[in-house]
């Protein structure tokens, strides 16, 4: 099952806000994976998949939680920085999609953080079943096939 | 409408956790206000209410939104305090319900903030209602009538 | 003391994310405060104030914290929806300053919900002091007086 | 070094507060994360250590940042639930310390949610040291050698 081309990926910024950091000013570790669900609400839009038909399709008869997440922290991000998340589709299998993360400033190379985020699709009563197929041809990316 | 007797009130401890202020290590404003809807759901237990089913019951077919809320932020509070906040119905009306809150440090009697929230009683499709009578018995409280 | 104009706003836009819910959701009142801060930050921005060095200046031995903040909430948003802040200063006196916010739908002009937030200007031993001149002149506004 | 011993762990419980969920009721995994540095917080307090002055202290010239956290979600908890997190030291190395916690009903033994967070020790300029004796010490646990 093919996943989408490993340089397709999809970029999103976000500002560090008042309530965003720790005591110290430092970026809070949870804000990074609050940034994280967001940049794959802002990378399923880009796609084509609206999030709030995505995570959840009771019609459809389908969820997708997240069942596993991941960061690790590299540099310090403060009040008022604004920062850019580059997101792809690590890993489409049959009933799960892998999101990879990484977070730069805004200007400059250097990885600030990095990480990842499993969802899986499940039916209606919390049992695993297959991606649905638009989700699944969705996520191969633009060129993906 | 009888509101409950002045003289009572419902205490709950919050701690000031990482996350909970701004930049400079003092207590973010925004977290006072989640800080009042826990210490109403603290209450509401304390007069037997869930608020599971409270704030919003299905089956009983209304809802009892926040509709207004208001602080006062007198001194700061730090990361690793102890607050203890002071709750207390401060009106019972027909349709809604308004509490009363103050913030205190867990040791001294200077006030550090106060503040209000009005719920009001609505019916499945968002229209104001009474408010349900159990509720409104609870809300009177112990020594009410 | 002249304050902007009335006519004068800055608008923003926010998107309701994961998280900024209730559990039926509904935008949580709380989540609408966080916007309100953002919202000065923005009009900060546009009135050419930093908010790192606005909020706190360390240098310039002042702070601004929120003393008083105050919302009413109209209509429900919910999750994936787009609002659009329209801010503007309500009120400049000599030591404090009060903001005033509108939310509307991204397409609409019902009022979704509104607020004020009054923010002070202390010293570093968190007395009262008078604004510092240049933040007073910014937040007159492009044609104040 | 020695950890320490396995059978060591510390219980904290938790709420799930309005706020804490997505829009479809079911705990945010975020807040998990969220949960996990409060977890750390409680305890480093049942060892000895003052949060306060462990995650930074600038008189003893130390920091201790989060570098790395992760965790897996297993089912759901809804709104108004209550949770023990077991929360033990995994790993204790010359510069660095690994939690591990595991989240469960209050009543019932499945599972809900397990994850790790790693610190390490750094210098005022943000470059990796020992954890400072004091800390390493109260880390080993009561019973640790």
């Amino acid at each position: 099952m093919g996943a989408a081309p490993d340089d397709f990926f999809h970029a999103t910024q976000v500002r560090v806000r008042f309530g965003d950091t720790d005591p110290y000013g430092i970026v809070y570790f949870v804000t990074y994976f609050r940034w994280c669900h967001r940049a794959i609400e802002e990378y399923l839009r880009a796609v084509g998949l609206k999030p709030e038909g995505t995570f959840r399709n009771v019609e459809e008869g389908f969820g997708l939680p997240v069942v596993e997440a991941w960061c690790r922290f590299r540099r310090p991000a403060r009040y008022g920085d604004r920062l850019t998340i580059r997101t792809r589709v690590k890993e489409l299998r049959e009933r799960a999609v892998i999101f990879h993360f990484e977070f730069f400033p805004e200007q400059g190379q250097e990885l600030l953080a990095e990480g990842t985020a499993t969802l899986v699709a499940i039916t209606r009563d919390w049992r695993a079943r297959e991606l649905p197929e638009r989700v699944r041809q969705a996520l191969q990316g633009p060129t993906g096939d």
